[in-house]
């Protein structure tokens, strides 16, 4: 039946046309013409870790392996949970010693466990991006890892597949990077400046330079002030480091921050007390209790530079970043062993929400790695607050059952416009295709649901397709053409 | 077909025949036959806000905006999310300011956002209660607002539209107010007095008599004095007075008891550690601990009053009332910012389980905003204490997929019947059908899934369909006539 | 239809042959196919609390109510939490005062109440019993009791309804009861003397040795020392005889050890400071403080041992045992008034994993009460940690709508590899199978909606289910034949 066609046949069961769709006949006919109407719409990518330079340069990727397992933390984190060590997937530990340089090796090691992934959405993204991207018709398995890695790399030799015209191939309008308070910003103004017709933007993420237990804190407050002029030793003289710093990324035609902090927690100090507290967390030694002190206050700050500077604000929170202490000294940051933890919003935000909360020039995005707080503290949160939105699913969330809970546990309360529709928070500009295709799978999934049980209409729901898929995330990230 | 002919053909996609119903044909079916099994059986009503008055007066309602909009919090809450100042929806501001007072200028604002309440249950119910109650076969949206708004005032003038005669249309047989402690329960009197054939009875409320942190307290507690010539300057006269006050609240017809706390804390003090508390909070300047306390040991002592006189105990915790500070501060409780936290059930209620947890002749109805607490904590102990029922999804979880979570957590833990049938929690009597409507044909749907899957026999399946529409919550509330 | 036949007519709504099933035909369709392959699996139980002796003895069942009611505390709390006295139904008080002895009675007594139990798992699992096992056709119910009673009782005279018959009928493979670590296992050595081609070995369960605040925890650690011969009043000596124990149950088959704490707490101490506690625990009027940092220290030795000897080792946490004061009194423990809490597994478990989470050669399976957990913190930690598996869901967890969860809230993050396959948990012989028909008929269900869905291949969903009846469990317990 047309509507059921492969699309690689030797892929059939993971890119079956109607793949994700839900089983019942009604509803999955319904989700085909939801999906069909925003297959094709174009692709806002308001958050993401792709990097800059590999768009600036427009080289052709280099190795496969590298490119898509050797940094995705999902792939690693997996692989390593039953004993696959990172050096053998070609992950360089910081003290030097060997690791896999062979991506060929890295790959037939990663397909000799592919089978690990069945029912994961990592699994479904990368059958997605080799066959539908890579063209790639043999499915991955151990023997076929070389077959597979062969394909792929005399593909990535060609200009179609270089990143410029990838970006144009997948139809994107709008990409942001995630770029530290510090960088330089390099490859976005070369870019900016060839004339290219894309728009990739870069995204304030300053992390670095307000907690001060990030190792370095103390340089890098220095760093600050040279690279602003600004006296960074006084609170006054950090404040308008950032906010030049801010002033330089909008420049650059950010329109967002991120902020990625263990809590929630919001202060709003006095300006003594916060210039107290700043001398205590540049000072070497600082409390575990002034350093949550002073990222809540500085979140306070980013608001209120927000209201001044227009730059949506995102906040993803509550992860334990690096919980595997041997791995983390051996290997550094990202390499799949941070872990979720419970949170609590309502307290936690009050401060902010209680200078900013009703400012309707304010767009504070919460993203959240616990769920129970999805109908307990975020919808209400997002269903009441001007200034708050409620960001998509997120990382070990960013799946099929995740995106189900999401929906229903959030847009009875909240509605739908309070949510921002998707980011694709990739690594990678390959498996961006893939990770939109899944949420354009699913939010038509749902909507479909709610059409067959008289819940929406049907032009209600594919108006409300085509702002889960587009037009929310251009509203709330500030990206219309 | 018959089963799916439409209600109104104009709401179509709201109001089919089948809406909220399952899409599986066969469970679908299934639950068609539960639907119509209970969908005409007596409503009892026996927690909701609806006003007392508004039945003993028996007059007809002025104006639709203002009892649809202006007091429907969940309406409020969702338009401030979007920028709608709730002047302009005719809330009046603590300082006298100006607030629309135009009902059609209301009902106008409120249309032209009504699309952002697709996929709420605050729509399912609204368009419930102007298709079914109102007939008005006119969908709204901003164009329609001035059409709809016209049909309604004209039929709000007939006899057959006020309150009484709706009661008796609706097939009401028990409708509970919920009535502040030194209420004086005069349109609950007259009411009694004029002959009327229907059942309205108060509920007794007395968090503004037990918590010391609600801003009029000491003069309250002043008033309890005078009202029951009890001399409440004293630990003992105080409790009195509360005896007093439930003893005319039994003899106006009151069933229960309903407490608003924001925790679930209940402590067994000495009577002279009571004694010494009682003291410490009505002076002026308690502290937070103190006043957590009091709330804590005054529930116990309303359990133990329970006991003596009967009235069933309903305990609604877990919300942080009043979150947005500005907002309270301009217009005062109750318009949209209470927010959820997370809750703890098993520490907070071990004192008060300890005393009379295995009391038959009491029964303590716990509701709760954290669906955590559902699965982990709540059926646990509805499961096991005799004196102990779990309430129905409430608030934000008073939705389709609110209720279909509640089942699936809640029930296989705890049967059906330590459950208590449905709440409306109705602020407008116009909405009570509305509301019980979606609760029937979720759990019409709920059951047939049972049912389909051989988990419940069809016989079973219509029995319990039975329990949860009308028998559980008459037996819980002791509202049998 | 032939799929749909039923087992039994008599009670076909509960046991048809499509029960649990999904209703979609498509998907019930493949959970037919799935589930068919592995519907005759062997049983591998690696947790449950059978009597060892009872297999030893392989006397008759004397009596239906004492071996099915009165020692499932799952049927005891509900029946409770409706006014039945334990008393009635032949739990024994402490004090020796008067309970039913005669079965028949606390039988229909139990009967009486059995709709009580429709939509729970304990009604799916005993209608098994009595239908498939048992094999009674009549459907039971308080004008029934009699006679599924008599039924019953002539049933289990037959030689081939004695425990060790029915070990062989069921396929039972492998079977791990759980022993004290004082207990003598006497059973065991018996039945593994006696030549019996079976296979069921006990499982280290230490809890009373290890936690301070159970009743009687002195004289065990006095009795510790006597039974091996260390002198447990020294730290050292106490650790020895631990290991000394230890070694006795590897000896007699263990290939697990248990442990049910309040708390997931773990501890590293230096051996000062673990020794000092010691003394501080083992002396009379320890603080909770310091009982809860023994047993978080206990969990870190535990690991350490199991590293040496190669017990997996099994985390139970997050249950306030007997919260029914007086009950607990009346009764003792196990009576049905358990109830769970919230729980912190991220910081918790952070000391031992520090230590042992890379250890391939530990394998530390994690259970939960709290399924918030699930995708925040277990599935994440058990998608990184080579020593950590994810326990099957557990208690109130293991129902239908329970294992979907799971597999909703877990598989999509640690994949399916990383948990362990169903454990029955069993009190009764009798009842094992109709666990196992659950949890694989749930399985096949949900692995049927990703094949339908196309995000499984079926050859991929086979190979799964196979794993989930039975692979799994004897990897990940060491049981393979």
């Amino acid at each position: 039946m047309a509507t059921g066609a492969l699309v690689c046949e030797a892929l059939q069961t993971v890119l079956n046309d109607d793949r994700l769709f839900p089983p019942d006949p009604a509803t999955r006919q319904m989700a085909r013409e939801l999906y069909a109407h925003t297959r094709s719409l174009p692709i806002v990518s308001p958050h993401g870790h792709c990097d800059p330079a590999a768009l600036a340069d427009d080289l052709a990727y280099p190795d496969l392996a590298s490119e898509l397992v050797t940094k995705d933390h999902y792939l690693l984190r997996l692989l390593y949970s039953h004993g696959v060590q990172l050096e053998s997937l070609g992950v360089e530990p910081l003290d030097g010693s060997a690791a896999e340089t062979d991506g060929r090796r890295v790959w037939r090691r990663f397909a000799d466990h592919y089978h690990l992934f069945r029912g994961t959405p990592s699994k479904l993204w990368l059958d997605h991006t080799l066959c539908e991207v890579l063209q790639v018709q043999t499915p991955l398995r151990g023997d076929t890892a070389d077959d597979v890695y062969d394909q792929v790399a005399e593909r990535l030799t060609g200009e179609s597949y270089r990143p410029q015209a990838l970006y144009q191939r997948f139809g994107i309008e709008f990409l942001a990077t995630t770029d530290g308070a510090l960088d330089s910003l390099d490859a976005h103004d070369r870019l900016r400046k060839s004339g290219w017709p894309g728009r990739m933007v870069p995204t304030f993420r300053p992390d670095d330079v307000v907690d001060p237990e990030r190792p370095g804190f103390h340089q890098r407050i220095t760093a600050l002030g040279e690279l602003t002029g600004e006296d960074t030793s006084t609170w006054t003289g950090y404040l308008s480091a950032l906010r030049a710093r801010r002033a330089t990324f909008v420049n650059a035609g950010a329109t967002a921050s991120d902020h990625g902090h263990p809590t929630a927690a919001t202060a709003d100090l006095s300006r003594h007390d916060a210039e107290r507290l700043f001398h205590a967390v540049t000072r070497t030694g600082t409390s575990p209790a002034d350093a949550e002190l002073f990222r809540a206050q500085m979140l306070f700050e980013m608001a209120s530079m927000s209201v001044d500077d227009g730059l949506v604000m995102q906040l993803h929170t509550g992860a334990w970043r690096d919980h595997n202490l041997a791995l983390a000294a051996r290997f550094g940051p990202d390499i799949g062993s941070d872990i979720p933890r419970s949170v609590d919003y309502v307290a936690a935000l009050k401060p902010l929400l209680d200078r900013f909360g009703n400012e309707t020039s304010l767009t504070l995005i919460v993203y959240t790695l616990d769920e129970a707080t999805y109908s307990r503290e975020l919808a209400p949160l997002a269903g009441h607050y001007p200034a708050l939105r409620l960001g998509p699913p997120w990382w070990f969330h960013d799946s099929p059952e995740g995106i189900r809970r999401f929906y229903q546990l959030v847009s009875e309360t909240a509605g739908f416009a309070n949510t921002v529709g998707f980011n694709d928070d990739a690594r990678s500009l390959l498996t961006i295709p893939a990770r939109h295709d899944v949420a354009r799978r699913l939010n038509a999934g749902h909507l479909a649901g709610l059409v067959v049980e008289h819940r929406l209409a049907d032009h209600e729901a594919l108006d409300i397709a085509e702002d889960l898929a587009y037009r929310l995330a251009q509203q709330a990230f500030r990206a219309a053409p």
